[in-house]
């Protein structure tokens, strides 16, 4: 068996070690355009920002190593210029000397990852443009942060851009996120991003929603950034972080398919069209683990675990790609963003059924010390329970909890199963109902019935109902803020107050998360009122509502 | 409905605000014996050590929210004296006046839990021997730590006991563990206790493991300690930390079912032998998660579960209990250890067939700061892959990776599973291989034969074959420490040296942590040896040999 694997990144090198344990005989070669092989691709911006200090340790295998050990025949600077699938043939180019070679297979792994996008804009080639995705682009940036300028751009406010405009911030320059969307992260469902706009603000980060770069100008210090908006900006660098195309010109040139953004089409085990090719990683479309349906998800646990299946495959150890989950997670600062599974935008464009709740826990026993807020989305089928997303926004536990959701989501368990997890609980670490207990009951509360629940966004629509809307928390917290036309009766007064409250309407409660509104919710019901309680309470309400910061552009 | 909840903390307390929500007009009565309810009872070890500065933080909710808030009839202070189940009635006794008076009821739900064990042992009842089960306990163990004493004793190397010795060391007060079995934490396997015993140490408490305490005698500055070993101890104060027994009482005068371990019985919707009783929390019996044995778990998430459980069959909503796993967690200094699903120890007596791995991955990519290393050992079907049982031990994310794996076993996950998991990834928080997807590449390769391997205590067991035990680390690391009877033949090197190996004798291979091993075995297996890999590595080998600290006596 000869095996050649196109690039020698995440899933190709993944695919190369994997490869080598199934057979030692077999004659394995990676082709890899740049110069280095296996760095960590992910932690390009923490070196940027000087968290991670050493430009060595991003180079997870040395190149001797894998030839060492593994017994590969790396070849970097090298680029793949033509398969010839007939001839089983590759033709090969040294990029240093310009030399072509032919090089014969038996199969091949495309792992030519993705590229990030540069929009034909006029200026965009000027010197201080950079985009981030090898360790010579990191160089270059780092450089021109090193020069401590005044001021960064940074364009497009995904994983990457974040990641930049923070690790920018760290090192003490200025930075400013144009982002096209009314967002950040739009992966993300709007109101979960809320926070992030709030944390990003109070560590320095300007943020320019709705807005975009329509053309670069050099001036004396720098570039000159003009705005759709009208405005203009001005920065010394300007970093483009807004999407990636699949690196798929091999894939077309070869005839093999792709789709409409670019992927190459692959089966379950990762083959191409052509089943003597496989493609892991950026480059492939593959599916989505809950709908199905088509997907490009560029991320690096994916990559690596198609990197395994495809070398599996290609030495006759087959199991199956399961689709991809869209398990991501970023630090912002000292607060971390998670989310798994389908979001609400991807449930209403595939017209899927399903409710959300809303829960606003600490990560662990609020009576130790150190205990810090999260706030929890969960997505989930109205009828059966099964869970189909989640996301989070918080600090510590975050992380612990979205991929307890993950694998929850991989197991195809519903809500009523998280009423019944049973998790560590010590002070320091839960809580003995952790926040997945929480999202349990509150969920399965909602399907049974027992706990009516409505969601901010549907309260925010016109209705020709009359609504009352019930404030059950203390006059100071009313006070500090609460829903427009709202009426406050402190949860421990309800009971004597009845009277003042109307029959004849829905009323809906609510609290600061959610607790007390339920509870006065099932006081109301009991006494003959039609009570829903507004599903996370304030907290909810705020991350439609963002109060102090005023609009988010 | 009248429904009376004898017990007013974890169990009782969850029982009585679930049953108000469900039921605004019932009668709920809640009768506790001493003058708090709902207090945090994981928290009070951390209160004696000043971590949790505030005692007030201890009391979850106040005893006016419930009666306010909740409508409860809370009644402190007072004991159930008798239970007349033909009448349906029972005698309360104010314990403060001494009067006694009947109340009758629909249903009772008994949440009284367990109380620390006192042995009848010479001297038991000297003043400065104490146990811990409230906060007036608590109270009096933190004033005889305020006292500064030179010396104390923890008497059983429990949750409780390990908790109570890391809070004395904060407070700076020299401590000693006495317990009789030879490891610390026994629902442990003992070798997963190794990194425990050193981590104690290290901190300065004093572990004497394989001895007890066979009598107290007080002298001019406090009490002597005589050991069953021989010796004695002099300590200030005395802390029996040797276990609990259910508080059943009340029940076994009722004629209530209780188990040879004394918790009462009680069906999968906690009702006791008598339909109109249930039973919650650290008083019952109740049964395994994987095997449905009977067991008795005194654990605060199983407890608050069962209260709501009963609260829901009481009004109707029945959900059935599905057991307790047995997830527990406890920090111990700056590192923490946990566990869920079944032990070795529980399988070995169970008699069912099972596989082990060990793995000890970082917590996040080793490439961006501040990663910390962990041990993990599961255990597995070796047939079917189910996950049967994990234990962890480490710094930062070993709660993360228990709690994952506490859900996969909820959700009867194989370790074919965790190979597919899509967790959350970015530097600070994991790797794009997961220790998750790590368990399940390595325990998958373990039943697919791919990775054959060998556990250390197999290794350590006489046999007739002729093993040859191969060493594929750098000298460097082989002169650090290494196997018996090893060999050194570096990874790098191993395909040049193939003619040093003998071919009829079984190879046994190894590293650091069992990943250059695996690739030895692969090579070796592929070139006509018979090899495999110890699994874990020498890691896993100091383990079962602690190195530096002598025996753990």
């Amino acid at each position: 068996m000869k095996l050649l694997i196109v690039g020698g990144i995440a899933g190709g090198a993944s695919a190369a070690t994997r490869a080598r344990r199934l057979s030692e005989d077999s004659e394995i070669v990676i082709i890899e355009r740049g110069p280095d092989v296996s760095f960590a691709n992910c932690g390009l911006p923490y070196h940027i920002g000087e968290e991670i200090p050493h430009r060595e340790s991003l180079l997870i295998t040395q190149l001797e190593r894998l030839r060492q050990r593994y017994k590969l025949d790396v070849r970097t600077r090298t680029d793949v210029v033509a398969i010839d699938r007939v001839a089983r043939s590759v033709t090969l180019r040294n990029l240093d000397t310009g030399t072509q070679s032919q090089e014969s297979y038996d199969r091949i792994i495309l792992a030519t990852g993705a590229a990030p996008i540069r929009l034909p804009l006029p200026g965009i080639d000027l010197p201080g443009i950079y985009s981030l995705r090898t360790l010579q682009d990191m160089d270059r940036i780092k450089a021109a942060i090193d020069a401590k300028p005044t001021h960064a751009v940074v364009i497009g406010a995904g994983f990457i851009g974040l990641e930049l405009a923070e690790n920018f911030l760290r090192r003490g320059v200025p930075t400013t996120i144009i982002e096209l969307q009314n967002q950040v992260l739009p992966p993300l469902d709007a109101e979960m991003t809320t926070p992030i706009n709030e944390t990003l603000r109070k560590h320095g980060v300007e943020l320019r929603l709705g807005d975009s770069a329509v053309g670069f100008a050099q001036i004396s210090n720098g570039l000159k950034i003009t705005l759709k908006s009208g405005g203009t900006l001005e920065a010394e660098l300007v970093v483009l972080g807004i999407g990636i195309r699949p690196e798929n010109r091999l894939a077309v040139e070869s005839g093999l398919e792709v789709g409409p953004r670019g992927g190459i089409r692959v089966n379950r085990h990762m083959q191409t069209s052509d089943p003597s090719i496989y493609a892991v990683g950026d480059v492939v479309e593959t599916f989505a683990f809950l709908s199905g349906e088509p997907t490009q998800v560029p991320l690096a646990g994916p990559a690596n675990r198609q990197g395994r299946l495809a070398a599996n495959h290609v030495f006759g150890k087959s199991r199956a790609y399961r689709g991809t989950q869209g398990t991501a997670i970023l630090r912002i600062f000292d607060r971390t963003v998670a989310m798994t599974g389908a979001t609400e935008q991807t449930l209403e464009r595939l017209g899927r059924t399903y409710r959300k709740i809303y829960i606003h826990p600490n990560d662990h026993a609020g009576y130790f010390p150190g205990a810090q807020s999260m706030s929890i989305k969960l997505l989930f089928d109205p009828v059966t329970g099964r869970i189909l997303g989640a996301q989070a926004f918080g600090g510590s536990g975050v992380d612990k909890r979205i991929d307890i959701l993950s694998v929850a989501i991989q197991a195809a368990m519903t809500v009523q199963d998280l009423e019944e997890s049973e998790l560590a609980y010590a002070p320091p670490y839960g809580s003995a109902k952790d926040p997945i207990n929480m999202l349990g009951f509150v969920a399965s509360g909602l399907i049974r019935g027992e706990h009516p629940q409505i969601d901010v966004d549907k309260l925010d629509q016109p209705t020709d109902r009359l609504r009352f809307v019930l404030d059950v928390r203390t006059p100071e917290e009313f006070q500090g803020g609460h829903l427009p036309n709202s009426v406050n009766i402190p949860i421990e007064e309800l009971r004597q107050r009845l009277s003042e409250l109307p029959k004849d309407q829905e009323i809906v409660t609510y609290c600061q998360v959610g607790q007390r509104g339920y509870l006065a919710t099932c006081i109301l019901n009991a006494s003959g009122f039609h009570a829903k309680n507004l599903s996370g309470g304030y907290r909810t309400y705020l991350l439609y509502h963002p109060r102090c910061l005023g609009p988010a552009n």
